[in-house]
Protein backbone atom coordinates (compact mmCIF):
# COMPACT_ATOMS: atom_id res chain seq x y z
CA UNK A 1 0.00 0.00 0.00
CA UNK A 2 1.46 2.96 -0.59
CA UNK A 3 2.28 5.84 2.06
CA UNK A 4 -0.69 8.23 2.05
CA UNK A 5 0.41 11.86 0.63
CA UNK A 6 -0.29 13.89 3.71
CA UNK A 7 -1.58 12.72 7.26
CA UNK A 8 -4.50 14.36 9.82
CA UNK A 9 -5.68 14.27 13.09
CA UNK A 10 -8.77 11.80 12.78
CA UNK A 11 -12.12 14.25 12.82
CA UNK A 12 -14.86 13.36 15.49
CA UNK A 13 -17.33 12.01 13.15
CA UNK A 14 -16.38 8.72 13.14
CA UNK A 15 -17.75 6.19 10.62
CA UNK A 16 -16.29 3.02 11.38
CA UNK A 17 -15.69 0.90 14.50
CA UNK A 18 -12.01 0.76 15.77
CA UNK A 19 -12.71 -2.59 17.42
CA UNK A 20 -13.66 -4.80 14.88
CA UNK A 21 -13.76 -2.42 11.25
CA UNK A 22 -17.79 -2.74 10.77
CA UNK A 23 -19.84 0.63 9.91
CA UNK A 24 -21.11 2.46 12.83
CA UNK A 25 -24.37 3.61 13.71
CA UNK A 26 -25.65 6.76 15.52
CA UNK A 27 -28.34 5.51 18.61
CA UNK A 28 -28.89 5.58 22.10
CA UNK A 29 -27.40 2.81 23.85
CA UNK A 30 -28.93 0.81 26.99
CA UNK A 31 -28.54 2.58 29.74
CA UNK A 32 -27.84 5.91 28.24
CA UNK A 33 -29.28 9.07 27.22
CA UNK A 34 -27.42 10.14 24.59
CA UNK A 35 -26.47 9.42 21.30
CA UNK A 36 -23.63 8.02 20.57
CA UNK A 37 -21.62 5.97 17.97
CA UNK A 38 -22.29 2.71 18.34
CA UNK A 39 -21.29 -0.68 16.91
CA UNK A 40 -24.05 -3.05 16.29
CA UNK A 41 -21.77 -5.87 15.03
CA UNK A 42 -19.39 -6.54 17.95
CA UNK A 43 -21.27 -4.28 20.89
CA UNK A 44 -18.36 -1.33 21.04
CA UNK A 45 -19.78 2.16 22.21
CA UNK A 46 -17.52 5.19 20.90
CA UNK A 47 -17.94 7.92 23.71
CA UNK A 48 -16.22 10.73 23.04
CA UNK A 49 -15.03 13.49 25.63
CA UNK A 50 -13.16 16.86 25.50
CA UNK A 51 -9.65 17.01 25.56
CA UNK A 52 -7.49 19.22 28.07
CA UNK A 53 -4.83 21.56 26.18
CA UNK A 54 -2.33 22.16 29.32
CA UNK A 55 0.35 25.14 29.19
CA UNK A 56 2.76 27.40 31.62
CA UNK A 57 2.90 30.82 32.28
CA UNK A 58 6.47 30.85 32.20
CA UNK A 59 7.94 34.37 34.51
CA UNK A 60 11.67 35.81 34.17
CA UNK A 61 12.02 38.87 36.33
CA UNK A 62 9.69 41.02 35.46
CA UNK A 63 8.93 39.59 31.83
CA UNK A 64 7.03 36.43 30.39
CA UNK A 65 7.93 34.22 28.29
CA UNK A 66 5.93 33.90 24.93
CA UNK A 67 6.13 31.21 21.63
CA UNK A 68 5.50 33.01 17.93
CA UNK A 69 3.60 29.92 16.73
CA UNK A 70 4.76 27.97 13.11
CA UNK A 71 1.61 25.82 13.24
CA UNK A 72 -1.97 26.10 12.18
CA UNK A 73 -4.44 27.84 14.01
CA UNK A 74 -3.18 30.83 14.26
CA UNK A 75 -0.08 30.60 12.50
CA UNK A 76 2.31 33.73 13.28
CA UNK A 77 0.30 34.48 16.46
CA UNK A 78 2.17 34.40 19.78
CA UNK A 79 1.25 32.39 22.72
CA UNK A 80 1.97 30.81 26.24
CA UNK A 81 3.61 27.27 25.68
CA UNK A 82 1.04 24.57 25.98
CA UNK A 83 -0.74 21.55 23.93
CA UNK A 84 -2.59 19.00 24.72
CA UNK A 85 -2.45 16.18 27.42
CA UNK A 86 -0.88 13.10 26.52
CA UNK A 87 -1.73 9.73 28.01
CA UNK A 88 0.08 8.81 31.01
CA UNK A 89 1.05 11.90 32.08
CA UNK A 90 -0.47 14.59 35.01
CA UNK A 91 -1.76 18.08 34.32
CA UNK A 92 1.88 19.43 35.79
CA UNK A 93 4.32 16.88 33.41
CA UNK A 94 2.42 17.87 30.54
CA UNK A 95 2.37 21.50 30.73
CA UNK A 96 6.12 21.17 31.61
CA UNK A 97 6.67 18.68 28.99
CA UNK A 98 5.03 21.81 26.39
CA UNK A 99 6.81 24.41 28.19
CA UNK A 100 10.26 22.29 26.69
CA UNK A 101 8.94 21.27 23.50
CA UNK A 102 7.68 24.62 22.16
CA UNK A 103 9.96 27.12 23.67
CA UNK A 104 13.09 24.58 24.93
CA UNK A 105 13.01 26.73 28.52
CA UNK A 106 14.19 25.22 31.47
CA UNK A 107 11.28 26.13 34.43
CA UNK A 108 10.55 25.38 38.04
CA UNK A 109 6.97 25.11 38.10
CA UNK A 110 4.44 26.78 40.10
CA UNK A 111 0.87 26.47 41.19
CA UNK A 112 -1.67 25.75 38.90
CA UNK A 113 -3.08 28.89 37.76
CA UNK A 114 -6.16 29.08 35.35
CA UNK A 115 -8.67 26.52 34.70
CA UNK A 116 -10.71 27.76 31.57
CA UNK A 117 -13.50 25.73 29.56
CA UNK A 118 -13.74 26.74 26.58
CA UNK A 119 -16.72 24.71 25.40
CA UNK A 120 -17.14 25.47 21.49
CA UNK A 121 -14.05 23.56 20.83
CA UNK A 122 -14.72 20.46 23.53
CA UNK A 123 -11.63 21.87 25.24
CA UNK A 124 -10.27 22.70 28.68
CA UNK A 125 -7.19 24.86 28.91
CA UNK A 126 -5.33 25.00 32.14
CA UNK A 127 -2.44 26.90 32.73
CA UNK A 128 0.46 26.43 35.67
CA UNK A 129 2.87 29.48 36.97
CA UNK A 130 6.83 28.69 36.32
CA UNK A 131 9.88 30.03 36.88
CA UNK A 132 12.14 30.29 33.87
CA UNK A 133 15.70 29.13 35.50
CA UNK A 134 17.88 30.41 32.46
CA UNK A 135 17.21 33.12 29.47
CA UNK A 136 18.23 30.86 27.22
CA UNK A 137 15.74 29.47 24.80
CA UNK A 138 15.60 26.89 22.04
CA UNK A 139 12.66 27.00 20.24
CA UNK A 140 10.97 23.77 18.35
CA UNK A 141 9.39 22.88 15.55
CA UNK A 142 6.62 24.59 16.13
CA UNK A 143 7.91 27.65 17.16
CA UNK A 144 8.83 30.47 14.76
CA UNK A 145 10.72 31.98 17.51
CA UNK A 146 10.36 32.59 21.71
CA UNK A 147 11.34 35.46 23.72
CA UNK A 148 10.29 37.34 26.62
CA UNK A 149 8.03 40.31 26.98
CA UNK A 150 7.80 43.12 29.65
CA UNK A 151 4.23 43.57 30.71
CA UNK A 152 4.70 46.50 28.10
CA UNK A 153 5.73 44.54 25.03
CA UNK A 154 3.31 42.12 24.81
CA UNK A 155 1.67 42.08 21.72
CA UNK A 156 -1.98 42.16 22.61
CA UNK A 157 -3.24 42.40 19.39
CA UNK A 158 -1.23 39.60 17.96
CA UNK A 159 -2.39 36.90 20.70
CA UNK A 160 -3.12 33.45 19.48
CA UNK A 161 -6.28 32.53 21.89
CA UNK A 162 -8.45 34.14 24.62
CA UNK A 163 -7.23 32.07 26.87
CA UNK A 164 -3.65 32.84 26.55
CA UNK A 165 -4.32 36.28 26.45
CA UNK A 166 -6.91 35.91 29.60
CA UNK A 167 -4.40 34.23 31.82
CA UNK A 168 -1.31 37.06 30.92
CA UNK A 169 -4.44 39.65 32.40
CA UNK A 170 -5.00 37.56 35.41
CA UNK A 171 -1.38 37.37 35.44
CA UNK A 172 -0.44 41.22 35.69
CA UNK A 173 -3.67 42.24 37.68
CA UNK A 174 -1.87 39.79 40.43
CA UNK A 175 1.36 40.45 40.38
CA UNK A 176 1.24 43.53 42.63
CA UNK A 177 -0.34 41.62 45.21
CA UNK A 178 1.73 38.42 44.76
CA UNK A 179 -1.04 36.46 45.70
CA UNK A 180 -1.99 34.01 42.59
CA UNK A 181 -4.96 32.28 43.72
CA UNK A 182 -6.23 29.64 40.90
CA UNK A 183 -8.70 31.30 38.50
CA UNK A 184 -11.69 29.37 36.41
CA UNK A 185 -14.00 30.78 34.00
CA UNK A 186 -15.60 30.23 30.77
CA UNK A 187 -14.15 31.29 27.09
CA UNK A 188 -16.92 31.16 25.01
CA UNK A 189 -15.30 32.58 21.54
CA UNK A 190 -11.51 31.16 21.86
CA UNK A 191 -9.89 32.79 19.12
CA UNK A 192 -12.85 36.27 19.41
CA UNK A 193 -11.28 39.27 21.23
CA UNK B 1 -27.25 -7.90 11.42
CA UNK B 2 -28.59 -9.35 14.57
CA UNK B 3 -27.86 -6.59 17.63
CA UNK B 4 -25.32 -7.31 19.89
CA UNK B 5 -25.60 -9.29 22.76
CA UNK B 6 -24.12 -6.93 24.80
CA UNK B 7 -22.71 -3.69 24.61
CA UNK B 8 -19.32 -2.25 26.15
CA UNK B 9 -17.32 0.93 26.18
CA UNK B 10 -14.43 1.04 23.05
CA UNK B 11 -11.11 0.28 25.12
CA UNK B 12 -8.05 2.14 24.30
CA UNK B 13 -6.49 -0.05 21.86
CA UNK B 14 -7.93 0.49 18.37
CA UNK B 15 -7.58 -1.42 15.26
CA UNK B 16 -8.95 -0.30 12.40
CA UNK B 17 -9.50 3.49 11.69
CA UNK B 18 -12.86 5.01 12.14
CA UNK B 19 -12.49 7.36 8.67
CA UNK B 20 -12.04 4.30 6.44
CA UNK B 21 -12.43 0.96 7.97
CA UNK B 22 -8.66 -0.03 7.33
CA UNK B 23 -6.30 -1.63 9.89
CA UNK B 24 -3.99 0.98 11.37
CA UNK B 25 -0.51 0.73 11.98
CA UNK B 26 1.40 2.20 15.26
CA UNK B 27 4.50 4.54 14.80
CA UNK B 28 5.49 7.73 15.00
CA UNK B 29 3.86 10.52 12.43
CA UNK B 30 5.69 13.29 10.66
CA UNK B 31 6.84 15.49 12.72
CA UNK B 32 5.58 14.09 15.83
CA UNK B 33 7.68 12.44 18.25
CA UNK B 34 5.52 9.25 19.96
CA UNK B 35 3.97 6.13 18.66
CA UNK B 36 0.18 6.78 17.76
CA UNK B 37 -2.34 4.27 16.04
CA UNK B 38 -2.04 6.05 12.24
CA UNK B 39 -4.11 4.99 8.68
CA UNK B 40 -1.88 4.10 6.39
CA UNK B 41 -4.29 4.42 3.88
CA UNK B 42 -6.29 7.41 4.61
CA UNK B 43 -3.40 8.82 6.89
CA UNK B 44 -5.90 9.80 9.79
CA UNK B 45 -3.83 9.67 13.25
CA UNK B 46 -5.93 8.70 16.24
CA UNK B 47 -4.46 10.79 19.06
CA UNK B 48 -5.27 9.38 21.78
CA UNK B 49 -6.14 12.06 25.08
CA UNK B 50 -6.72 11.56 29.12
CA UNK B 51 -10.72 11.94 30.18
CA UNK B 52 -12.31 14.35 32.29
CA UNK B 53 -14.66 13.15 35.17
CA UNK B 54 -16.60 16.32 37.05
CA UNK B 55 -18.47 16.11 40.35
CA UNK B 56 -19.99 18.18 43.13
CA UNK B 57 -19.37 18.05 47.10
CA UNK B 58 -23.00 18.68 47.94
CA UNK B 59 -23.49 20.81 51.41
CA UNK B 60 -26.83 20.68 52.83
CA UNK B 61 -26.38 22.41 56.39
CA UNK B 62 -23.66 20.49 58.41
CA UNK B 63 -24.35 17.23 56.21
CA UNK B 64 -23.08 16.32 52.55
CA UNK B 65 -24.63 14.21 49.82
CA UNK B 66 -23.12 10.34 49.10
CA UNK B 67 -24.48 8.34 46.41
CA UNK B 68 -24.16 4.73 46.54
CA UNK B 69 -22.98 3.27 43.53
CA UNK B 70 -25.48 0.83 41.49
CA UNK B 71 -22.58 0.19 38.90
CA UNK B 72 -18.86 -1.01 38.19
CA UNK B 73 -16.48 -0.41 39.03
CA UNK B 74 -16.93 -0.37 42.72
CA UNK B 75 -20.30 -1.43 42.83
CA UNK B 76 -21.94 -0.92 46.35
CA UNK B 77 -19.24 1.73 47.30
CA UNK B 78 -20.01 5.45 48.32
CA UNK B 79 -19.05 8.18 46.18
CA UNK B 80 -19.94 11.72 45.42
CA UNK B 81 -21.95 12.15 42.20
CA UNK B 82 -19.24 12.99 39.79
CA UNK B 83 -18.98 11.10 36.14
CA UNK B 84 -17.22 11.70 32.61
CA UNK B 85 -17.94 15.19 30.81
CA UNK B 86 -19.49 15.31 27.61
CA UNK B 87 -19.02 17.24 24.67
CA UNK B 88 -20.22 20.70 24.22
CA UNK B 89 -20.29 20.91 27.74
CA UNK B 90 -18.32 22.82 30.78
CA UNK B 91 -17.00 21.18 33.60
CA UNK B 92 -19.42 22.95 36.19
CA UNK B 93 -22.48 21.60 33.42
CA UNK B 94 -20.98 18.08 33.25
CA UNK B 95 -21.23 18.40 37.52
CA UNK B 96 -24.51 20.13 37.80
CA UNK B 97 -25.46 17.50 35.15
CA UNK B 98 -24.22 14.43 37.28
CA UNK B 99 -25.31 15.54 40.66
CA UNK B 100 -29.11 15.60 38.37
CA UNK B 101 -28.54 11.99 37.30
CA UNK B 102 -27.26 10.38 39.90
CA UNK B 103 -28.32 11.93 42.90
CA UNK B 104 -31.51 13.71 42.07
CA UNK B 105 -30.24 16.83 43.58
CA UNK B 106 -31.31 20.02 43.05
CA UNK B 107 -28.26 22.39 44.04
CA UNK B 108 -26.89 25.82 43.48
CA UNK B 109 -23.08 25.17 42.22
CA UNK B 110 -20.42 26.69 44.07
CA UNK B 111 -16.94 27.60 43.06
CA UNK B 112 -14.20 25.15 41.93
CA UNK B 113 -12.60 22.98 44.74
CA UNK B 114 -10.10 20.39 43.81
CA UNK B 115 -8.58 19.61 40.62
CA UNK B 116 -7.10 15.99 40.96
CA UNK B 117 -4.30 14.38 38.20
CA UNK B 118 -5.03 10.36 38.65
CA UNK B 119 -2.53 9.54 35.74
CA UNK B 120 -2.62 5.56 36.25
CA UNK B 121 -6.50 5.83 34.80
CA UNK B 122 -5.33 8.52 32.42
CA UNK B 123 -7.91 11.08 34.25
CA UNK B 124 -8.11 14.61 35.65
CA UNK B 125 -11.06 14.63 38.46
CA UNK B 126 -12.50 18.11 38.94
CA UNK B 127 -14.92 18.41 41.98
CA UNK B 128 -16.88 21.81 42.70
CA UNK B 129 -18.62 22.53 45.77
CA UNK B 130 -22.48 22.99 45.84
CA UNK B 131 -25.69 23.85 48.06
CA UNK B 132 -27.82 21.65 48.22
CA UNK B 133 -31.57 23.29 47.75
CA UNK B 134 -33.82 21.18 49.06
CA UNK B 135 -33.29 17.64 50.98
CA UNK B 136 -35.99 15.76 48.26
CA UNK B 137 -33.70 13.31 46.39
CA UNK B 138 -34.52 11.13 43.26
CA UNK B 139 -31.29 8.75 42.91
CA UNK B 140 -31.29 7.56 39.13
CA UNK B 141 -30.30 4.22 37.53
CA UNK B 142 -26.71 4.79 38.79
CA UNK B 143 -27.18 4.83 42.68
CA UNK B 144 -28.61 2.64 45.03
CA UNK B 145 -29.30 5.07 46.86
CA UNK B 146 -28.37 8.32 48.19
CA UNK B 147 -28.53 10.25 51.33
CA UNK B 148 -26.69 13.34 53.55
CA UNK B 149 -24.04 12.26 55.91
CA UNK B 150 -22.75 14.31 58.90
CA UNK B 151 -18.92 14.21 59.38
CA UNK B 152 -18.94 11.52 61.64
CA UNK B 153 -21.20 9.38 59.72
CA UNK B 154 -19.29 9.16 56.46
CA UNK B 155 -18.31 5.61 55.33
CA UNK B 156 -14.77 6.27 55.43
CA UNK B 157 -13.96 2.72 55.18
CA UNK B 158 -16.52 2.24 51.92
CA UNK B 159 -15.74 4.82 49.87
CA UNK B 160 -15.27 4.28 46.28
CA UNK B 161 -12.52 6.34 45.13
CA UNK B 162 -9.41 8.13 46.34
CA UNK B 163 -10.32 11.43 44.83
CA UNK B 164 -13.75 11.05 46.68
CA UNK B 165 -12.24 10.94 50.15
CA UNK B 166 -9.44 13.46 49.53
CA UNK B 167 -11.81 15.62 48.55
CA UNK B 168 -13.82 15.47 51.35
CA UNK B 169 -10.97 15.43 53.63
CA UNK B 170 -10.02 18.69 52.84
CA UNK B 171 -13.49 19.64 53.02
CA UNK B 172 -13.98 18.91 56.53
CA UNK B 173 -10.08 20.25 56.98
CA UNK B 174 -10.96 23.23 55.29
CA UNK B 175 -14.70 23.90 56.83
CA UNK B 176 -14.10 25.66 60.41
CA UNK B 177 -12.10 28.61 58.30
CA UNK B 178 -15.05 29.28 55.89
CA UNK B 179 -12.19 29.30 53.32
CA UNK B 180 -12.37 26.80 50.02
CA UNK B 181 -9.25 27.69 48.09
CA UNK B 182 -9.08 25.51 45.22
CA UNK B 183 -7.12 22.67 45.49
CA UNK B 184 -5.09 20.76 42.78
CA UNK B 185 -2.97 16.87 43.67
CA UNK B 186 -2.38 13.82 42.69
CA UNK B 187 -3.40 10.54 43.26
CA UNK B 188 -1.53 7.53 41.70
CA UNK B 189 -3.55 4.62 42.76
CA UNK B 190 -6.86 5.65 42.68
CA UNK B 191 -9.00 3.01 44.71
CA UNK B 192 -6.20 2.49 47.18
CA UNK B 193 -5.93 3.57 50.86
Amino acid sequence: MPAPSFYFPAPRTQKFCSQCGAALVIRIPPDDNRQRDVCENCGAIHYQNPRNVVGVLPVLDDTVLLCKRAIQPRYGKWTLPAGFMELSETTAQGAMRETQEEAGAQIELGPLYTVIDVPAVNQVHIFYLGKVLSPELHPGPESLEAGFFKESEIPWGDLAFRTVSSTLEHYFKDKPSGQFPTRHYDVLFPVGD
